[in-house]
């Protein structure tokens, strides 16, 4: 049986073109006793995949060349060599990669229920993304009734999660999007008070117009202009939460620095960063909460699924191009 | 009686030149009941002037063109008309501004006593720039026993204070300042364990011999390349003070934003503001601590005096150009 993967062929220079990944295909291997073998489902696409291609020391190690690349993944274990939990047909989601088959021995894998939600749900907003948005804005941002809450990337995986459990909590909630469709979308479906067009409006114009008081909490999911724009409008003891600089993971020389974060000072506001995987022991604990609000219909969630593990490239750079709504999901097999 | 006072001429672009400010003559009002008039004897030189005579919100009014230079001061009540508290020979500390008289009902000021610390000290480390230090290490770096601590701004007013407080509280203390001479004394003097010269030394690399696992706690004083230097070496959980950023106050144009900044992120760690003033109700307490640690010796003092008020420009600039060791004071009378 053949194994199609994604591996890692070069570092890129800014955005990544058509040889950063190598599509090839390989043996699946025999199954040592206590492994299984998962058919990869669905992969997820995740704008922080950018940053781990890249030879830095940061908060897990860089995938090297040579490598599949890096992804969660969801998908249906396929054969069994005497697994103490897992057995043909279990669907397990953990850290597969872009390719159609995983061994492993379980590790760092769990089993999910198809049958309360659809597997893409299951790495979209109850997974790595949701959690994000849950652990950023309850534990960083410290949300509370009343606060008034800005959040860029606002129709993406962590940004609309992030103002619905924001609206959920009481707070006004004003999102930054890009496209007159994705804030009509971030407005109408998922009852954000605002939204701002930053591919045709002027970001901090528009911050003046629906946040006249400033913000108690600005989630940043882009850095760069929208980050400044934000530090401009902080409100006294105001909280950043840095999730994420998707402006920024692109660039071929430095990051743009926040030349505003003086009003950190002036405002005695925190500048927080955060990495999901810090709150792994508590992941269950938000999926019951999540779900709960799905079942209610107060949480929605929405998958934009493209299809053909070839395909990943192209469909990759709609990270970064905007050509995607809601959570950006790969269907491999 | 006449009264020399520096009055705000207008709005420098960068460094202040000469015309900023200038010399006036006027008439020492009569006293209303309730009032007292205090001779100034010190004035107290900060890098945070040079903020509060832009044109721009922060954490306090604007300096106006026409008002007398604000500044914290020392001086002695010399005529009293009917006040219900303090009497001829008074000592009291305050915003006397840079003028050798003021005329105040009592509001904002608090009396001392000289037997125990010469009145510099009452402006220098028990004063604000001691209290800064204080809440700043304590409260927002949150420093405890066994912390690598890296201030920069080492022998000023503020940085030498934040040190040795840190070295009192059981930390490894590093500090960057500017010279040979600075870092001796930092070091031989005021105890600190290494110090960087930033001027003759690329800080990056001391940061790498110094604090070779990285920092707990960077308290920023001066911000642009040092404060980039530190994000780069933080460890998880960081935490940044952000006290000022001396280097970027006389800028002409933006603020350098530092560029690594999502180094935050990566260490889930913290870059929060602060304005001492929030600390008011607490001063007492902190003094009577900082009293107690310089009756035992452990907290050192400098200040480093110049006299005249017509010399009040070419002073101030001193806070700019390093020529200073410790607390900046203005010797008005």
């Amino acid at each position: 049986m053949t194994n199609r993967q994604q591996i890692l062929a070069k570092r890129p220079v800014g955005l990544p073109d058509q040889d950063t990944w190598t599509l090839t295909e390989t043996e699946v291997p025999a199954l040592k006793e206590g492994e299984v073998l998962i058919e990869n489902h669905y992969a997820s696409l995740d704008p922080a995949m950018r940053g781990w291609i890249n030879d830095a020391r940061s908060y897990i190690p860089p995938v090297q060349i040579g490598e599949v690349m890096r992804a969660g993944t969801i998908g249906k274990v396929v054969d069994v060599n005497k697994h103490p939990k897992y057995k043909v047909g279990d669907v397990l989601t953990g850290w597969g990669g872009v390719q159609e088959y995983s061994v492993t021995d379980g590790t760092s894998y769990y089993p999910v229920d198809t049958k309360l939600v659809p597997m893409p749900t299951y790495i979209g907003t109850l997974g790595m993304p949701g959690m994000t948005a849950y652990f950023g804005i309850l534990e960083v941002g410290k949300i509370k009734e009343g606060d008034i809450v800005v959040v860029s990337g606002a129709a993406g995986a962590v940004g609309s999660v992030v103002g619905q459990i924001a609206k959920i909590k009481g707070c006004t909630v004003v999102g930054i999007a890009g496209g007159a469709d994705k804030c009509a979308y971030v407005i109408d479906e998922l009852g954000f008070d605002a939204c701002i067009d930053y591919k045709n409006e002027d970001v901090a114009a528009g911050l003046k117009t629906h946040c006249p008081k400033g913000m108690d909490v600005y989630f940043d999911n882009v850095g760069g202009d929208i980050l400044d724009a934000c530090l401009g409008r902080l409100r006294l003891h105001a909280r950043i939460v840095i999730c994420g600089a998707i402006s920024q993971y692109n660039n071929k020389e430095n990051v743009q620095g926040p030349k505003n974060y003086l009003s950190l000072l002036v405002n005695r506001a925190t500048m927080q960063g955060m990495v999901v995987m810090d709150y792994a022991p508590k992941y269950r604990e938000a999926a019951v909460q999540m779900g709960t609000w799905m079942m209610e219909g107060k949480l929605k969630s929405r998958e934009d699924i493209y299809k053909g593990i070839e395909n990943f490239h192209e469909t990759f750079l709609r990270l970064f191009n905007g050509e995607k709504k809601g959570k950006l999901v790969l269907k491999i097999k």
